[in-house]
């Protein structure tokens, strides 16, 4: 069997891991050939292939990015794009297809798959935020960019007297944030899950200042927006991807503070260094188990689901199911972020 | 209300989070006075204690280690430990008892119980094996300890063409051994969920050596063992507190491989260092979620249960439904660490 | 003896190492009371003073920042500060002073010793462009930080096809932006030594694209500066404290070349991470050299020096031979930086 | 100009920078073709050679290990070693050769320059004993693995009262030992440099746990020695390749510490985690800049030269001055040991 392997999106730490898998799995157990596509969805378009065998996968394992390139377009059925994917894949005599993405290479499959291609997808996106699985490939290894992020400025933010705000990704949904929070010990962590109330943080960090603290660390994903009609005015701002600015809610949000407080304010985007890099064990691990269920499912004439992780396990969800949801981080969680500041 | 906290057992990187949560949230939240018992069960049933407030668990949140000490000692109704323990609850006016450990500790704390104390336990053992959690506390560290290791040790055996045994934790489950060995890209895993056939690996290796590798590394669990009746002889080695021998099996296993191979082989054991150091961004984070839930457990009246993570939630599982079971590493798993050899 | 010891400046990794070294050495040796100064210079000025004895450096060597916190402040004699600084240490009957800090605490120093007291000083700052020390303190850790920061963004940058900016600390010389450029693989590094032309990086990078490649790095210090009289305006732009702005260079950079090759560029700031943190072993042992150092030279009756490293060994240079120099990136290194682009 | 390069003795991390930099550098800039030997002298000697070209160093800086392998032989005149190296670089048309080793290495490497051949020699051990070098390749990363498991096992000795011997590598000098000790804070350190009198260790430990402390952490190099005609009987003892056994001091110095003072007494013996992974940036560093410098010094002409790091500069210092000497670590960095135990 001829089974196409891409990946779409951005890069995260964990991707080459999947990837070798893929191969490793569908090689070794299955006999199948792995086609690469390099770009991404581009590639699958524009039928730019790679052989993808078990010389192409060695050593890869710790590597961050992904071997095979990736691109942010996607396919859709009215700029041709369908089309074009089904002509490379009938083209390259591709039986199956996995594709390992977050949002849009999830929804891109789903149409994939409604035309009738045998097709797995696997959930890659460090925002964490895909329905239907406890963790995507990439999160693990950001947190813990991020969270070495807040140790570092923890030391200086106390050694100076200020506040200090880390902005870190998160669109819909502020896991890094959170999560990022709760093992820094930041005093107060922003997400996109409960818009803030402006003069509640102002009032909270004069409180903690006037107290006994003499700085505070603010961890603010980048989709964290100010509470409809309170005292500070915000226009979430997208750049030419659709993607949220970069430093926009963080900048902003330094500068009210430093405005009506007083206190020393500074600001830190940690921007691409989260999504770079070496993968944490978790990373290589869920990687190479959700990429090996992925070349299973196939193999097993699977088609129109997503490889999840569901506690200790790996399970097959429906893509029909995840669609149009946002994983959110658990109230839970948002209140340990609370209770521990 | 005041309430009681040790840890029990081998110290883990993540206890200090969960100490710290306990005491942050009671205080503030509940408005309780905690208590540390030093030393674990020890310091409980000696009347050994401590105060803990907020200037006591500064700092301590990406420390390892337990700012309580620890002990190995568990108390029971023959030796008058149980006696002694309930003496210093009534002393010590102790209405409620959090305790942070693994095996033994659960099991003393389901006796405690019993005996009609408020008691609420929290999951930690880097060899993960504690029934209905999908993780205890310091678990995820050692992984990336161990992980570190094999990375490092792939370099060495690449260059210099050498079978490579990394003994890793693991008793009854080979959890660290699977998982730092699918990270860590090793060629062979023992765990103690299967019994190893020596012949096999000893045919393995050479078929890997003739065809195309020099090198290989071998994963293995202090907790694997042979196969009843196949051609190696081993008894496993206990120690003076019934712990297993550092270096029992690795040792004898690389004599078995460079006799009946010829190879160069190494064995490291990498000991104590699997289970110190700063936690991950994981175990804190474990640590606070599993250490808020406890504290908030106990104050709405539980008794017998333990915090467990289950998905992307934190739960309460009876301690009678975990008594006596070992959570091994799934098929799955182990399948996946054989696949992507 | 009563000895003084302070920490003036931006704070470092590596700073506590040395005041546990003065402290462990000044009363374990010599017998003396060390007293700290909080704050740095303004709390010499004010009085504000802390005890210091071995209970306080508790578990500090692993840790960032500095205890006795710092602040930009100098005295001056204009202002009264050179006065205020005589009459605490006049007050606090202070035989000796120790003073750890960069460029503006030399300074300080030098003039406080003409005045007659007995001072040494012990370099820190991460930029490393002291004169007479191989190393200063802190320097070690933000080239890790920044080399992990480079090599994060090689990945994405490989997976996206990008130019990628990176801007690091160093205002006067290059040295984090030339060793991070290095050991990160960069394929350019922008540095104060050497104003760049921004008609040749254009040059160099459409060459690079064309030829071969799909993505390059940049490491640019924030001190760097366009060559006069070529293509590119440029204003270093600074701050309320005289300090470069952060991500002026790297913007203008970006958009400059962004706009005249086309290609996709991204610009990260490390900014504050880049100072924070646990020290690398290498800026613990030199915070603990030149803390023994210091403290074993004031006890000498050695005053008007700095304790500093050459080669092996570690050595006392006057603060007259230092004053006004800067120690730039040898032509040597900057050459290696550009062979193995 | 053909120029052959090698890498003879233990690996270490920094070697790929530094064949990296050699290739790179030397196609480059002088136009050369570089030749590699795999095995070290043994495929010199056996005439087993692979091209290094731009495309054999792609990704190679981040690897630990050699890309070209190693091995623990050396030529030499009487057992017809050196005439078959002579005879390689004949057939092979080699002019000038670069061997990257230790003590082994610049030895033979002397040798082959007596006998007319253009040689230049890269110094790499980890034990940093070349002498007339401030720094060899390999050195930095040890101390770092080897202060991380001090950190590591703080916090476990802290937490159970334990007294932990950690055993590092260094025969001739205790770099790894007295570099770790210091940076990790521990409370003794036994180097080669200065045989232990067992009684007075044990003297320490019992009055360090009488005063205070409940814990205490030593680091003992492979190579240190109990005092001659003191009261602890022992030999060193040497493996096949006449390399120190692991373990065989540190095992013996627990027993006599369990047995003499009664304390809990753990060994842990780092081995070969200390030789792999990751190079830090600045083995990453030294190994670019003296892999330049070295085939700058054949291009012009030098011969029977290692490539030295002095300070801030790179020089290059004759093999005659080296032979035979061992560099220790000063007695100031010893007293620093002392002095913050």
């Amino acid at each position: 069997m001829r089974v196409g392997l891409l990946t779409g999106g951005g890069d995260v730490p964990g991707l080459n891991a999947a990837i070798r898998a893929v191969v490793k799995r569908g090689e070794g157990e299955h006999g199948h050939t792995i086609v690469g596509f390099r770009h991404g969805w581009r590639g699958l378009a524009d039928g730019d292939v790679m052989p993808l065998t078990r010389s192409h996968i060695r050593n890869v394992l710790p590597t961050g990015g992904t071997l095979l390139g990736t691109a942010r377009y996607h396919p859709h059925a009215d700029d041709g794009g369908l089309d074009a994917v089904r002509a490379t894949l009938e083209e390259e005599r591709i039986e199956a297809l996995i594709c390992i993405g977050g949002d849009g290479t999830l929804h891109a499959a789903s149409k994939v798959a409604e035309s009738g291609v045998r097709i797995v997808a696997v959930p890659k996106t460090i925002d964490n935020d895909v329905w239907g699985t406890d963790r995507s490939i990439g999160f693990d290894t950001a947190v813990n960019i991020a969270t070495e992020a807040v140790d570092r400025i923890h030391t200086t933010a106390e050694s100076h007297n200020r506040v200090m705000i880390v902005e870190v990704m998160g669109r819909h949904a502020g896991w890094i944030a959170t999560t990022a929070g709760i093992a820094g010990g930041a005093e107060l962590v922003l997400a996109p899950e409960e818009p803030f109330d402006i003069d509640r943080v102002v009032r909270f960090l004069q409180h903690r200042h006037r107290a006994h603290a003499s700085f505070s660390i603010i961890v603010v994903a980048e989709g964290a927006v100010p509470l409809e009609g309170s005292s500070m005015q915000y226009e979430t701002q997208l750049g030419p991807f659709g993607e949220i600015v970069a430093g926009a809610i963080s900048e902003r949000l330094g500068a009210e503070i430093a405005d009506r407080t007083g206190f020393d304010t500074r600001v830190t985007i940690l921007g691409h260094v989260q999504r770079g890099g070496t993968p944490t064990p978790a990373d290589r691990i869920l990687g190479s188990r959700l990429g090996v269920a992925a070349i299973d499912a196939v193999s097993a004439g699977e088609s129109g689901v997503m490889t999840a992780l569901r506690g200790d396990d790996v399970v097959l969800v429906p893509l029909t199911d995840i669609a149009g949801k946002v994983k959110q981080v658990p109230a839970e969680m948002l209140e340990v972020a609370r209770a521990l500041a």
